[in-house]
């Protein structure tokens, strides 16, 4: 396994080369393949209670390695535990790699002495439930976060610019094209101007790392940006765009019908099946200026 | 929001009807969309415990309503929780629906009193973690779980069997035409006959179906069988086929490193890319026969 460099300003992903038979017809061919990774990734949180500190595991997800401090902020800020980079003492991986050129597996987020955590709202929040997608809430009445930052009424796009984004969405994509196992996420501006893109093996994951790094960029809330997916857009996504403030959610395939109800009650412009020049708007049509 | 009737044998997956605007160019059309529901499920586990009956919130997971029960029962038998389908009491719904026509979403399984569970066990497994993908494990160590049931040894298919599986999951695919939001999961014998399809916008929940479907026809362990799903291959699918004894994993998609490192511990044939007559084998060559 090899770690890809961040030379080029792109997210440094992993790629495992493997082996592989490629069968035609009845015909096995010795190859190698590129991969993407995956491997687990624990996040913990260190926090004072009653004076001293402790640490809690907060999450455990399957992620790409690369941007982790990115995906931890990210969660965290989606889940409201975290609210400013400010409230952050120190953040660092800890343990062994589970093989050469890996990062670690799990990451520590230790926030400021004097940062309060509400540690009995994350117990309430995800005490005993799995949860695979919605980020393991005890009930079904903890899934709905108030959001921090709301959209609000801003911007208004042609539709050429949105038309413009899967391709400016792809030309990112650095290991997509070689693995076909990768979810991207990426950030633009209301001119449609490419500001950040991460991959990851989980779509929510690749969310995570865009709006971690719009937070440790002090970059929240993105009221005037534009958030691309390159699969579909699911209740939980528009959650985390909800979070951070992202007033446009764009995905290259389907909406799910709570993505649209959610984005509905958020006053968020939700669009899918972004491709080929043409696109559907789910909510928020006041965004799309055809006139 | 309707309710597709199951009187094909196939799953009863919902539909809802939503208001889009479609773009085109600069042209907006008002049409409607089918786009398939997302909605949570809450599953409760109730057992004993000092002699007393109590419930527990073991799982939240966002799924397209219908086969709820078979969801429940894959998604606690691929955790270790439930065995055989005699330790079950009762499987019911519980509360209301979220909207007319739907199922309410929470699914209460009741174990048979004296059926031990292990709930020391479930917190360690569950408590204070979120993960999405993994189910909610409470350190890195315990998202490996002992198999039930093994892959055996066989079967052995030829290359023209798993070619010909790709058209066979698309043809029961009932909704991901209409929507294109429904990952799709589908169980085949030896011969290559399917004998189920399950439909879900979370990819795990359609394997879950699939296999809680087996478990409560009493077919598992899954030893002469051969799983398709529809997207990539991600290490919480295989950990899911192994459970049920599935020999052969194969994925219209990529699969991750992760998924390729399980399948070979755990003596699975993992597929990819099984699509256009072609397929690569990742781990598992000897049941591929090319003689």
């Amino acid at each position: 396994m090899s770690a890809e460099s961040d030379e080029t300003g792109r997210q440094p992903v992993e790629l495992a080369r493997v082996p592989v038979g490629r069968v035609v017809v009845d015909t096995v061919t010795s190859a190698e393949d590129a991969v993407a990774v995956e491997e687990p990734l624990e996040i913990r949180l260190g926090f004072d209670e009653d004076g001293k500190r402790i640490a809690k595991t907060i999450s455990i997800t399957m992620r790409t390695p690369g941007h982790d401090f990115e995906l931890a902020c990210g969660f965290l800020f989606s889940e409201a535990i975290l609210r400013d980079p400010g409230d952050i003492e120190s953040i660092y991986h800890c343990g062994k790699p589970s093989a050469p050129g890996l990062p670690p597996n799990v990451v520590r987020v230790d926030m400021q002495h004097g940062v309060a955590v509400d540690y009995k709202r994350l117990e309430r929040h995800f005490y005993m439930s799995s949860s695979c997608g919605v980020c393991g809430k005890a009930s079904i009445e903890a899934l709905r976060i108030d959001p921090t930052y709301a959209p609000g009424s801003g911007p208004t796009v042609r539709p050429s610019l949105i038309d413009g984004l899967p391709a400016k969405l792809r030309e990112a994509q650095s290991v997509f094209e070689s693995t076909g196992g990768l979810h991207a996420a990426a950030l633009f501006d209301q001119t449609g101007t490419r500001l950040a893109v991460r991959e990851d093996v989980g779509r929510h994951n690749a969310v995570d790392k865009l709006i971690g790094w719009a937070f440790r960029e002090g970059r929240l809330p993105l009221r005037d940006h534009i958030v691309m997916v390159s699969g579909r857009a699911s209740f939980e996504l528009v959650q985390k765009a909800t979070m951070a403030g992202v007033p446009i959610l764009a995905a290259v395939s389907a909406p799910s019908s709570l993505a649209i109800d959610l984005a509905h009650s958020n006053n968020m412009t939700l669009l899918g099946f972004v491709r080929d020049g043409r696109f559907n708007i789910y909510s928020g049509n006041s965004r799309i200026d055809v006139s």
